[in-house]
């Protein structure tokens, strides 16, 4: 059975990935008691008297709501907020099975960044955070600049943080195999989506120097007056002294890093690489170059969004961590020394880092352990 | 063990009610290609091009948001939306332990109509259906009104037609039990809130004609230049020749039905009221008088929201199954019609009524299969 039908009878199998249970046996007149009427009257009167007492006395304390516009899913783009569930209620299930959370899938009709930043303003009383999912770019750097300062409860995108966490976690394996040091390598991004501006702006925190970014009309650069502002405010750390296309930037680049979309990265583009080229081809489902094509061609490392091919860079690693020890830490807002505390900690699972070995895998021991540790 | 403590440590022991699960094992990097990618892409696609494909390939078929502003918690009034979250669990819970809905809590901090509706409508990709919970009168029948005509999917506050439902279920029994008939007896509805009106509006929908409404202020009549716009609307139903108190109105009243406060009848009210007195005192967790006190006083059926006395009127025999039937039979708007058969559906649960049992229990044979043939 080839896996796209496969994949579709398994999420009409059970209707989806994920179902609401009872914490108890609710089988009497009495445990109706408990969990309706007249228990919870008293629990509402304590949490009245006290706020605080729902992180305790409900499922708030472990709940996370997961909020998606729908308007970048996975390489799709805005195919709708319907379309996303599947990929929501898929984090969710990684959530659950990796951590004690709660993620509900909140998929919203909204796609104006008030509307979004109303909505999960109003969610604040319910949840213990705020996990953003596949919200384009710019308007996602909007939202989440606006909750972190409003929200008391930490807020999170996935696409750009968890990304970011991860390629940076796999870059500094990838920098011990070939011996080079983060602060000589250059590096090209591919891509300047929400992944590749949070991308870059982490690795930049995280000591990076010489760095250069490209949409889909090429090189970004100081002369380019079409750029929106988080684009701009990109201009402060990336290089202007190159412009064109990925042909021209490529040249000499020690990293290559694409966050965007299938087939742009040619073999003989790899070929004008500098030494030991490592590639990060993250285009899902389809990469930049094949990591056959890329290896024939002369990289040292290549790394995919794949599961079939070594090296899968996917947020899967993180996000789980991430969220779990937020919580546990009472973090109200995470910080970008937390996110590359995470990225170091994740590294540093593999003790010997190997081409075909530079990133764990979630069901490696210590990873959602090792990820938590960084947030605080 | 005192009942407060045991409850609250009941809701402390697993931190709510509710919890997440998966629908299917999620141990291996097989399982997690079809719980996440690639297999996730697939059905993403596949309801990018046919969004109903969400209703069967996500939970979104069997998901209902339950939304709440927390301004009318149970007795306690405007107590906050995290106060409510032990309410809208309790209902969570009863929905999955009697049908199969996934309800998500949602206690917002919206508290005007307007944001109520708008993150409501947000709402719709993700939710089969929106269960309003706990808003307070008049703004929950404007929230009401806006999402029925906005939505495509059924709305339903419980507080008005949930206890509609129940509270007519009861009457029709507590009438054979008097050997009295909905179109001869004289009604009083003490109480004014969403309850009240919406189930005085179902007992006109119903039939019954001699009904008398009361607010804190008193009789509800056409003089009164202080009320609402809910309450002017309802003087279209209600009769506006008796100007006064409770004392007043109670006179050869068959009924008196309390959704108010505790402790407002009086033993001598009941003396005043007609042969064979009916007692809805619904108030909780103290009702409006004691059933002994009615009783002593002459009450033939008194009814209370309580569990400890016979006669328990309250939502749970009614909301699971109204919402499973709205969902199984694709129902994009409930109607008052259902609501009044759903009503005669579950009074028709008791073969022969006595005055200590007019209400079906939860826990009966078909209660929530009667509700849900209603509902079409």
């Amino acid at each position: 059975m080839d896996i796209q039908k496969e994949s579709l009878d398994f999420h009409l199998k059970n209707k989806g990935k994920i179902r609401l249970e009872l914490c108890s046996e609710l089988d009497t007149a009495k445990d109706l008691g408990m969990f309706y009427t007249p228990g919870m009257a008293y629990v509402s009167k304590a949490i009245s008297e006290n706020k605080n007492l729902a992180m305790e006395t409900t499922r708030k304390g472990r709940s996370i709501a997961m909020v998606c516009d729908g308007t970048a899913v996975l390489g799709f783009g805005n195919i709708g907020p319907e379309a996303a569930l599947p990929v929501l209620e898929g984090k969710a299930a990684v959530y659950k099975k990796f951590t004690d959370l709660d993620a509900v899938p909140l998929c919203i009709k909204s796609q104006s960044v008030q509307e979004i930043v109303n909505f999960c303003l109003a969610l604040e009383p319910s949840f213990a955070g705020i996990h953003l999912e596949d919200i384009k770019s710019p308007e996602c750097f909007f939202v989440l600049r606006e909750l972190e300062e409003k929200l008391q409860i930490p807020v999170f995108h996935d696409d750009q943080h968890g990304t970011a966490v991860v390629v940076l976690a796999g870059l500094i394996n990838a920098l011990k195999v070939v011996g080079k040091s983060k602060n000589e390598v250059k590096i090209v991004m591919n891509g300047a989506g929400a992944a590749g501006i949070a991308t870059l702006e982490i690795l930049h925190s995280a000591g990076f120097q010489n760095l250069y970014m490209l949409d889909s009309k090429g090189v970004i650069h100081k002369g380019r007056s079409d750029l929106n502002p988080i684009k701009q405010e990109a201009l402060k750390y990336i290089n202007s002294d190159i412009q064109g296309g990925l042909q021209d930037a490529i040249i000499d680049a020690d990293i290559f890093l694409g966050l965007s979309v299938a087939k742009v990265l040619e073999k003989s583009d790899v070929q004008k690489m500098a030494k030991d080229p490592i590639i990060f081809a993250l285009a899902n489902p389809e990469p930049e170059i094949w990591p056959e094509d890329a290896i024939a061609a002369g990289a040292k490392v290549v790394a995919t969004g794949r599961a079939d091919y070594p090296n899968q860079v996917n947020n899967v690693v993180a996000f789980p961590g991430i969220f779990a020890g937020a919580l546990e830490n009472n973090i109200s807002k995470i910080s970008r020394d937390m996110y590359v505390k995470a990225a170091y900690n994740l590294a540093n699972l593999i003790s010997e880092p190997i081409p075909e070995k530079i990133i764990p895998s979630v069901f490696d021991d210590g990873v959602v352990e090792s990820v938590k540790q960084a947030m605080n």
